[in-house]
């Protein structure tokens, strides 16, 4: 049998659940075809809406991200290419192959439309989100290559140097990026590698991060997860049951940037790839570790008492000071001492091999969209670099900026109204 | 909740009924304890037993493989390292912290015995399984730092250079290795951080691969998975229910070796880091993909017809020579044309990230259990590297051979017999 029958007969009854149900967090509601909820791995979230999906989806289990460097300076196939993402996205979002020609009932003397590592997988709750990079707009040496300089909002300016970041090049940047986040690794990595399939010629894969272990929850439905240092990540998080924090934090408005109107119902995605030297945080004692965090690391409360979701107290006095150090990562992100800024977190934990001196090449891929970088990220990130007792631990090897368009509309291609 | 306590309360009626159950494949029937099916998170396979888990063991979706240094020439030293890894791998596949002391409950003045970032996570199905090296019984100067050199295995010879081999030191070789594996990421990584974190100062991590989309079955329960070429992977793979096979060709048996005693009920483990350039793989027409493997990509049939578990007529003619060409991969690998020999593969799929050419840095992390490089890996990868037509897209970037020891019995630490 043939991957797309397979997959049709398997996800078909879900995907149209799913694309009835509405857009965004309604696809966490998934039900199998005969009502009853649908396994983890048969999930399946619309891929038209408002918004990309990926943003307010619960937050997947595994993620494969990639920037791409645009290797053509015609505006005609950068537009044909986004086309054809779309029209794959669309595809693989509903547990289908990447083109009509499936990887295995094509003509014997053509390349498949689709590589075939996930035949018979289900959907596995894939998003594909995708990003444009300050270096569409104008490159590095101020070329217009795609006449779009004139429509670069002024929140897509490159990300400043911040303390703290040993950056590498191969690592950071992009012209365009995806984020696919899937429940099974293999379905991420099926979708990134379409994609790039589908842009040879148009694109190169500039850098690509895989990651498991969600960092962050993104609904008030999911369990707090924990990062490399044994912490709880992610407890203040904008929920996507938040609808106002949303509006307030993660979408751009009509009006927010002249040049950007397109933007609007999009987001600012910052990619931070930030390496954790966990040998030598495991090497500190609990109560330390605990101070530099401000929260216990059993529960993830506030170290002034209460639950996880208990407000912390930054005015407590324990021994010596506050009982929340006032250099503690929570004190010193928290909304209250940034103007009550806040972002949508959609980090991951990574592994990739070993470093050059024994330890484990491990950390957390920061991921958040924010409405706009210059008072949602830039000041947070300063703030952290030069406060938090945490940087000790923490060097950043990885940065881009990414402005995610808003969703898009049956026939209607990604980024649409940026090229209109 | 501690997370000792919490896991517990999770996986004791589990723990205690895989356990009972045996060896082996047994843990493959774990149930709840209220006698349902346990469900996939939950699993727990034994760590003690006749031979070590992880072999037979179905295979587990995702992989933290390591290779490390023995950084001290005290054999002392190294059997207190060997005795320590043993208690946490013993506790962690249990589902419990990798100490006594759990990680949130100790002396705040002390770092905890474990890490924290499987708090609250069920043992996934974790196994671990470790390997001597050559080096660990003769420096590559050939020093017998540990009083071992006369109990090395003949088998265990530094592997030769093959053909389209192009080794990176920094990923190949190793005095020791572990191998995790787990239905969950976050508790392989896990445990392979903590068996390194109990091993500073006396072991350096040297290599660390990732991995996920196990490319073989070990065991008739499980459905073949596909590996990065889109192609079924392991069908003809010696399985945990073949037991005369696994005695022929998988288990060491008595008199194997002379030097090697000890190793009665090891196995040894090849270990190859198989770079794919999936790119140039996808532009194949879907025909040419086939003959160079020698079996559909829809079915992983024969060429020569029948269904997946059908045995290849190599004699069976087509258009101008044998149906299933002799250079395909199934041919040139099969036991009727490598004196009868067989494996039992573990791999996994990996990509980390990007190649200098933009391309996926992917491929498949291959990993066999042998009872005999000498007779079972080395002639069959001879014949791969000089005949295979799948060879055009692949590339050797890491090697390692190890000695893995029996299984260990309660009391005793992993490969106590080469110590005695």
């Amino acid at each position: 049998m043939s991957r797309v029958s397979r997959r049709t007969l398997f996800g078909a009854g879900i995907g149209a659940v799913g694309v009835g149900a509405g857009l965004g967090i309604a696809g966490a509601e998934a039900v199998g075809h005969d009502g009853a909820p649908a396994a983890a791995g048969s999930r399946t979230y619309p891929f038209h809406g408002d918004h990309q999906a990926g943003i307010v989806t619960p937050a997947q289990d595994r993620l494969h991200f990639a920037a791409f460097d645009v290797t053509t300076d015609s505006r005609e196939e950068l537009v044909a290419l986004l086309k054809a993402w779309t029209e794959a996205a669309a595809r693989m979002t509903q547990g289908r192959s990447a083109g009509p020609v499936g990887p295995t009932e094509g003509d014997y003397d053509l390349p498949p439309d689709d590589t075939g590592e996930a035949i018979g997988l289900p959907a596995s709750g894939l998003t594909i989100t995708f990003g444009f990079g300050p270096t569409l707009f104008r490159s590095e040496d101020g070329t217009d290559r795609f006449g779009l300089a004139g429509k670069q909002p002024a929140a897509l300016a490159p990300l400043p140097h911040f303390p703290g970041d040993d950056l590498d090049p191969a690592r950071s940047d992009g012209d365009l990026c995806v984020q696919a986040c899937a429940d099974d690794p293999q379905v991420a990595v099926h979708a990134i590698r379409n994609l790039a399939r589908i842009g040879f010629g148009t694109v190169a894969v500039r850098w690509s991060q895989l990651g498991f272990g969600r960092t962050s929850s993104t609904s008030t439905s999911q369990q707090t997860p924990r990062n490399l240092f044994g912490f709880k990540d992610g407890t203040a998080n904008v929920k996507a049951e938040e609808r106002r924090a949303l509006d307030a934090h993660v979408w751009v408005a009509d009006g927010d940037d002249r040049a950007g109107d397109w933007m609007v119902g999009g987001s600012y995605l910052t990619a931070r790839r930030v390496n954790m030297t966990v040998e030598v945080w495991d090497r500190q004692p609990l109560g330390d570790q605990e101070k530099f965090i401000g929260r216990t690391k059993a529960e993830g409360a506030p170290l002034s008492g209460g639950g996880e979701f208990h407000r912390p107290d930054f005015t407590m006095k324990g021994d010596g000071g506050p009982i929340i150090p006032t250099d503690s990562h929570v004190s010193v992100v928290h909304p209250d001492h940034n103007g009550g800024v806040r972002m949508l977190r959609r980090g991951y934990n990574f592994v990739d091999g070993t470093d050059a001196l024994g330890g484990l090449n491990a950390g957390l891929f920061f991921l958040a969209f924010v409405r706009d970088p210059r008072t949602h990220f830039i000041p947070v990130q300063n703030s952290m670099a030069h406060n938090d007792a945490m940087m000790e631990y923490l060097k950043f090897t990885g940065s881009a900026l990414f402005a995610v368009p808003p969703g898009t509309r049956p026939g209607e291609h990604v980024g649409q109204a940026l090229f209109a």
